[in-house]
């Protein structure tokens, strides 16, 4: 590879993203953007077949080295003013999966250049937002024939921790399963006077919030990464009524399953038992989101040399990260990689973390992931 | 007494509560209610003088026996379908005062033709819900000269426990204090994963409500009555976001000064030392409503042996209401006692509580307020 | 009556007092205190009977006005340094028991003398100390063919809020039922740094106390007397063990039998849904002692009168005791009243609280209740 | 290295590692222990040199490849039937530290017979046990000169996840820093049925457990391991008499020591915010134990290559074990690493844990920390 060369390809990465960055789109469906994507494509005289809601670029045959980029924004009013401003009300690609698509697009025109000796594909996924991208297009088969597959996020990204630039990583677990609840404790209400002719549920709310964290700091191997949030608590409207119903909503975030199964089934069993004890009914609802995503040994330590390689900073993260990526379900098929870059950059005032209306990416450093791409590619023979 | 006689003055106490009922007023300022009681005290040749807010019609000099009506209504839409239906959008005697205020008039008639021997105060008091229409009165000076008080209130009151035409009352403490008291946690938000990062106002919520649980089973002299109720929790708006703030609300009922001021001085250490134990700030605010309400035993007695003369059952009450009465400022100046007469009639399904938007009375009994007054001032030499 | 008369009686009582304080015995079984009451009856003609372990002395044929003394004492070692010091080692009449039965006594020698005109039952019952022999008494019919029934106590009562010498009582609910309960959470102990491989009983043993408060400050009516109290933790012996169980103990006081039941059933079910809901074992224990005792409103009037005919001041609690006395089975069967008479006597340093090992009365007030119980056999036509 | 005459070394070991069995000693002063170990040291002809309680024996000139070895002993009953049973009553080598010594003074053995190129230091440490052995020998110097330093233990170790013989150890944070902590409130006591004449200690207590938990979950970083236990709360001796008193004791376990001292410090301010609330007073105590032990990554890695290179399985753990090791000193002042070798054996039934009065280990399996330590020495150009 010759570094040169591949930086050379910045403006046309810098292009696409702007492109995408102005029609965000969010969930599965992703009309403007695929039309944006494979009409590149086809210039680049490139085939490309959907898979589920995604698209796929194949080179060669099987068996392939995966590369993979998700394409859709969230539902959110982007407030920076910046001639690539969204032109789609209310969306914005605040999470730079822009950036994402620009460089496997740029990528695939690379590929088109420089014909692959063996098999490559290219993921273009939608969803990952919490729609479950990655599973809509494993459930149609995109890993099949896979033996490898990475992917990068951009962002502002390790802020104090790493440098601008860096590329940030861990070995095996290293982002977190990110689940919600919702409690709602059905109790009697009446006056405030009166509480013995009331089931309080107020009083219930706060034993499930103690009870919680007595479950977090006893029930759980404390030397794994575990977060439960209640992060609401809602009953009652004035001074003097106590009200019918307490409603509690939640997060936990888990790195292995076997916490994960265990706090779904426990945070239930307290409910019903709090519910029990206070005489009152309760509704519990867990809410499954991205399975954890856990990262092959291997892959991440070529991850880091190649990233030495180039001259960028690679930053071992001593703890996984509590976020979540649908990019977990590829690694659960197959072995694999996902990093971070960080593409902050104080002194242009790109500060903002990722899903903020003031997102933006430094793009000068989006060659970055577009080399590691290339560099992997070689180093598995297919360049 | 003659008892016939008293009774023969039901159509006129029944005509009044009617007129009144249609035109209920709020608070303090009730010009309509009072226009309508002034012209038929100078139909009855009576006069009276405005004292704060309220109307006072004295017979004789001082030393003065005192009867008080309050006269306000309540900011309620009336859901009754009765001919005298309020003609005020939004407000109704939903307490029964209108019932008050027509028996003290049709006294008033009946002292204008049954002179007292000495002196008797009638009191028509504005602003009882809430507004302090007592304290006004007093202020001006409507309890100078005056050796005993009574106050009646009917209502759909003892179901269950006394027979519908019940008068009830208990010695000593009677009636609550009602205060308002509210806290708010000012933590630091942040996102669900990451707690360390945020200053939780829930756990502080959380705590709280077990503290005032702790303080009322522990700190409080268990014999005596007292309500701590929170009756509010409200934090957070989602799964995910820790929130900045928590507002909890709640009611305090006592029977004793000392039981309350203690109440409200440790509420707030309890919240300053719970803001202190998790590093955050609070804001803390006790409302002082009613004092409590104690009645002069010997008067109690009194109204017990009448209701027995009358023919009424009478219910010595073994505790105290918890509601509260702004009745109690006279009896802090003043011997005296306030009594319940029981107005439900099942038969005739008024059913419905006090403050309901069905609310009534069964006007049929209320010639009994009215022979209680007039019994008590013969007892006391008046008639 | 005479007062001076029955003045003139005190010496008596104090030198059976004397000779009873000396020879304290406890439980049901009392053979020398028995032993001194039978040999004086019989000194003073009197027939008396064996009624389960205690003593009946009848004058005249049913109905009888009943009067009760307990002649029981404490296993406690008497600390005073008095002529009359207990002679039986390590019990003690620390609660007055001797000055009742002494009185008594003195009541039969007198009515030996004045003999009655009606029926007179005189009691001297064993085991009130918690040994329930007021019902050992009544199992045997001792109630049968009473038509009222009273009986005092003497302490250092009411300090600070009535005089010396003053005769106290309440109309109704006036002594407490006083219960026990005992949790024992059932855990799995190990090593304090995994805690996830145990089941943690401290926990649960700190859920229960606040759960117990809640219960306190939610599910009772707030104006009934009502105390619980979680008097015993216990758990763990060092710092770095987590303990295999926690033994909570405490007592339980209530005025309603309403009350009483519904503790005793919510505390275990709040056991056991805290041991549910931790998933550990429970063993409940709950056990009752005396019921409550209420007297008859009529008769506490007439033990006022009669104190202020004998020139004794007359207390009415506004509050009930919440100690409790078995003299409450008999106010189950039968009308009657019950009251203290405070013997304290500060300027003799008689200031000692009962069951203290310093506790003592002051003799020279021990023809008060001599003087109330002569006078209400008059009132009742006996004498 | 040749591993056959590695293990011709295996019988040196077991004797010396069933002599010095025999004569175990407690704490910095090991006479006994010293003396079998100097004798030895001088029949092979080696000098040595006392380093605060413990002996050096260095081999030519810094800088100096060092290896550790502890010799303490636990103050417990031995209950195994063995030929080399302890001869000290009440004291046993329950740890595996008898082992230790006799590798590495086999180890001294070898190196007197295969001379070192370059330095090398043999550390033989006391008090290991809760001594602080190895901050004694850091005063007095010993890692003075010394570039790297290693040690093993031995020990019933990742039973049912690392193989018998295998050989464990993580990068970075390993052992735990385990400190102790204390908590007295003292609030006043009374009877069960005042609890408004108390300041009740057990509500405190009760609290306090759910505070602690409630920081655990909250104001600590999720991801990093840390233990907090209540392991004992004890207040109070009977059902109806409210403590003046609750004590709490318990452990922290932590790998970080920004963790540790936040924990120290909140834990304090708990402590005394809730007496605060409670308004009663606190006692606090903080007993500080061994810091956390962090391996240089590198030596790890080169453990790891050795074990493999000796025919021994590797585990790198991915978490850190929550017990401690005062070897962390060392790694504080010098890189290093330090490794467990699981010598249980379960066909010999050597399957009790550390610190049972049943250890025992698998004498066969002491040539794998000879063996790495030898080829330790030949790595870093030693042998």
């Amino acid at each position: 590879m010759n570094i040169e060369e591949v930086k050379s390809f910045l403006d046309e990465i810098i292009t696409h993203r702007r492109q995408l960055h102005q029609i965000p789109e969010v969930g599965l469906e992703l009309p403007k953007t695929k039309e944006y994507i494979t009409s590149k494509l086809k210039e680049f005289g490139l085939e490309f077949k959907e898979c589920g809601h995604g698209l796929v670029v194949d080179f060669g045959e099987p068996p392939y080295v995966a590369i993979r980029a998700d394409m859709d924004a969230l539902p959110l009013q982007e407030l920076n003013d910046v001639p690539y401003k969204s032109k789609h009300e209310g969306k914005m690609h605040a999470c730079g999966h822009d950036a994402h698509a620009a460089v496997l697009l740029t990528l695939a025109h690379y590929l088109s250049q420089n014909k692959p000796k063996k098999g490559v594909r290219l993921l273009f996924q939608p969803g990952e937002e919490g729609h479950f991208g990655a599973v809509d297009m494993i459930k149609n088969g995109v890993h099949e024939g896979v033996e490898v597959i990475i992917g990068g996020h951009v962002g502002t990204i390790g802020q104090g921790e790493a440098p601008e630039g860096a590329v940030l990583s861990k070995k095996g677990p290293f982002m977190a399963a990110a689940d919600e609840f919702k409690v709602r404790f059905v109790g009697k209400g009446g006056h405030g006077s009166s509480p013995h002719e009331t089931l309080d549920p107020i009083v219930a709310a706060a034993s499930f919030i103690n009870t919680v964290y007595i479950h977090r700091s006893r029930e759980l191997r404390q030397t794994h990464p575990v977060v439960i949030t209640v992060a609401r608590v809602s009953s009652g409207t004035t001074h003097n009524v106590i009200p019918e119903e307490a409603l509690l909503q939640g997060t936990v975030r888990t790195l292995f399953e076997d916490d994960r199964k265990f706090i779904a089934k426990r945070l239930e069993e307290l409910a019903k038992s709090i519910a029990n004890m206070f005489r009152m009914k309760v509704e519990f609802e867990y809410m499954w989101g991205y399975d954890s995503l856990h990262n092959t040994p291997d892959v991440v330590d070529e991850i880091k040399s190649i990233s030495e390689e180039i001259g960028a900073v690679f930053v071992e993260l001593p703890e996984p990260v509590m976020g979540a990526e649908d990019f977990s379900y590829y690694l659960k098929e197959r072995p694999g990689a996902f990093f971070f870059v960080n593409t902050a950059n104080k002194e242009k005032g790109i500060i903002h973390p990722n899903h903020s209306a003031y997102f933006d990416v430094d793009e000068e450093k989006l060659w970055i992931p577009l080399a590691i791409f290339i560099r992997f590619l070689e180093r598995h023979g297919r360049l």
